[in-house]
């Protein structure tokens, strides 16, 4: 066996004997998922900044199509077209808050992977974990196609295909294909597939589960296979277009590009497509024929086509917007799949939040009104019936509503506050409220990104491992 | 001043500082020739082998459009479009036979570039310097356009555009441009450009000076000013089909390449050419409409237009042949310019041998026959009669001799077989003699190159300089 699969078969192990207890086997789900042959084809990438402090450490890794910004370690690692996006970690000397303690950063953060392999995985934001605030560890992890590590330290976990994992510590979890975890703290817990569950002890938990039989139609993985279904077929069916933009040193999107605003060397933009101020379009996005507002962005792996964001718009990491009119201030959480069609659309009304992992796939016009709350599987208008709510009556609950597959406790209040909170954090981080001066967010600071590459050992018993690299200012 | 002008400053201070005693002044040749804006617009790239030790250490340089191969260290330097090439440097257990001594090499050997410019200068070969067999240093220097630092150890120089040093260490000289220096070792010495000198102490000493107004249509360097001359033309006029072969991330040569031969990923190669068994193409050759025979080869910066290369060609670092028929084992050494016109071609004769930085161009059809030495400036029937010898009469020479603007002293005998012992370690060198078993050299071990870039800081008071960037197995 070659070293680079030595290394696989060493990282499955580790993540094996975490998940003893579960009694699950990572090996048949993921052996084949990394093709060695793969992994010496690509070239990887890091962005230089001078917004975030270099340091860059690879060692005895396999590193194929991924991304690196910011603070990283990595050590006997495989990642395959990852990104792993260190831009909102915390600094030497922040003061992070969390509940009474206020903790002071002695040191900048760094995200450290460790004996870990993370397919077309998202690796974004900052370590939540009280207990480990500067660093933003994921040891004895395999994830899968992707996945989103969102603010969330994880040890000894698999992560199914389109999993997110967001500002929740875990240890020895397997989390479910499309489903979304965001709960404080996970230890020994296997989510089943499409779950949809938000928790903040003492504040509220809300939980959902995807109908299994509508959900396979969509992400469907067993072992020995690669993920199948709708979602990966509309991903595959634009793979080509990336490969153009990956295979130029110098790229010309033939965009406008306002000055406020930042279209990624490594996004495709096809014609015809509207930049406006303030606005953010990371690596992996894909905009065609869309128009984009002021402030409105596209995160990795978000696929805007035939759309119209009207404004503020948040498309978070891997959500999909098709054929729809958005007005403004809507968010779209994690991995969400927006499907109208050219004769009938999807409108979305301004300020609605359409939870993380949502699928609405109408073939009829299906449209939301302004300040709804949306989740869970829309298939047609009573499918939006069951799964939505007014905003305003979804912040009178006070203890306990159920709807349709929907199981909330706690308070509606904080729950909406959370995530309107959580909402206006991210369009300050993004740069959608910069004033030409003031609110600098990541649309204006990443204009200053340059991208460097490095490649893997072409031959050899290392083929495909690629040396020992340190980067340092 | 920003941070990579300091850094130039520095470094012509310090070359100063050793050139005191010559009273040059390094400073107006040079200043302008690092436009800052350039020095950021351009990638460096380094090779991966598993021929070679990977260990690459660069801090606080500038490395616009350089390449590296094996091991290097550089700090406090810039260097811009050049080619640090440390595939012949010694390993660690070689025996290094230095006349009566066997110098045993007690670590692999490094190239090392310490407070120094290079630009579009090509550094090769080993230390040839029996006092620092583990380290090829390049310290306090400043080379110019096209200069060869090749396996010669150098501290407080100034290379002019064209100049080569070969198998020489030097301290504190100043090389004119176009010269020629193989020595041994040389100090404190202003060599005059175009001169032409290959000494061996007690054996042998070869001196020729280029007429310098004729000299001076080719090559011309004057303090403020770029290089001028029609070398310089020459080369500009074919810088735009570089900058294609480095804007695409995979390039494909579209010319067929036998599985013994290697056609280096940054060539640039035209239509209709010939690539035969063995032959070797290195970055930055440019090979146009010609046939290259089996085991013919071009070195960096060469170039070699509308040509036939019989087989077992050696054209050297930075030799242009255009408009030329070359028998088999034709030799063209460093720098060199052959040109014939379409309709009176130049003809060299198998196993001639062409000293280096001998300039060949004539507007008549010129012949030179089988068996030729020839050097300096041949514009002419005439001047070829005055430039060149049949090698067995060269051979014969045992005290003394003068031709033309040729002084000789020394044993004739002694002179030809240094330079066919060369000429048959180049061709051992790059494979020209590989049977499809024994005898591998570049041509066979360039195919198992890969290439990774890297890219300087973008913007702020580092701009144009590169991070601290550590690369090992």
């Amino acid at each position: 066996m070659k070293e680079l699969e030595k290394l696989y078969d060493r990282i499955i192990q580790r993540v094996n004997i975490n998940l003893r207890e579960l009694e699950f086997d990572v090996k048949p789900f993921v052996w084949t998922l990394i093709p060695p042959e793969q992994m010496s084809k690509f070239y990887a990438f890091y962005g230089i900044s001078p917004d975030h402090p270099l340091s860059l450490q690879f060692r005895h890794c396999g590193l194929a199509g991924s991304y690196f910004l910011g603070r990283c370690s990595l050590t006997n690692s495989l990642l395959y077209k990852s990104d792993i996006r260190g831009d909102e970690l915390k600094k030497k000397g922040d003061i992070f808050h969390f509940k009474n303690f206020k903790i002071s950063v002695s040191k900048d953060e760094e995200i450290e992977i460790e004996d870990s392999a993370l397919i077309k995985t998202l690796v974004h934001n900052y370590s939540h974990d009280p207990e480990t605030p500067e660093k933003f560890f994921i040891k004895d992890t395999v994830s899968t196609h992707y996945a989103n590590i969102h603010g969330s330290p994880s040890e000894g976990c698999f992560l199914g295909p389109f999993a997110t994992i967001d500002l929740t510590t875990m240890h020895d979890c397997v989390i479910g294909s499309f489903s979304y975890v965001q709960a404080g703290e996970i230890n020994h817990l296997k989510i089943k597939p499409g779950t949809i569950w938000v928790r903040n002890p003492g504040q509220f938990n809300f939980l959902y589960r995807h109908p299994v039989e509508k959900l396979h139609q969509y992400i469907y993985f067993t072992p020995g296979n690669q993920p199948q279904g709708l979602l990966i077929d509309f991903m595959e069916d634009r793979k080509e277009a990336f490969q153009r933009i990956f295979d130029l040193v110098h790229v010309d999107h033939g965009v406008e590009v306002p000055k406020s605003a930042s279209l990624d060397r490594y996004a495709v933009t096809k014609p015809t497509t509207t930049i406006s101020e303030n606005v953010l379009v990371a690596q992996r996005a894909f905009i065609q024929n869309s128009f984009l507002g002021r402030g409105a962005n596209a995160q990795e792996n978000c696929f805007i086509i035939n759309s119209h964001l009207e404004g503020y718009d948040i498309t978070a990491h891997g959500a999909k917007i098709i054929e729809a009119d958005m007005g403004r201030n809507v968010f779209v959480g994690f991995n969400s799949f927006l499907r109208g069609r050219p004769n009938c659309r999807l409108t979305i009304g301004k300020e609605s939040i359409v939870m993380p992992h949502t699928i609405i796939d109408s073939r009829k016009p299906l449209s939301i009104p302004a300040g709804h709350i949306v989740w869970g599987m829309i298939q047609d208008q009573n499918d939006l019936e069951a799964n939505s709510l007014p905003i305003n009556t979804f912040s009178k609950i006070e203890n306990r509503f159920s709807k349709g597959d929907l199981y909330f406790e706690g308070s509606g209040q904080a729950f909406v506050s959370a995530f309107q909170n959580r909402i206006q954090h991210i369009l300050e981080a993004n740069g959608a409220l910069f004033d030409g001066s003031k609110n600098m967010g990541h649309a204006q600071k990443n204009q200053n990104i340059s991208f460097n590459t490095i490649q893997p050992y072409p031959k050899g018993d290392l083929k495909g491992l690629y040396p020992t690299i340190v980067i340092q200012p």
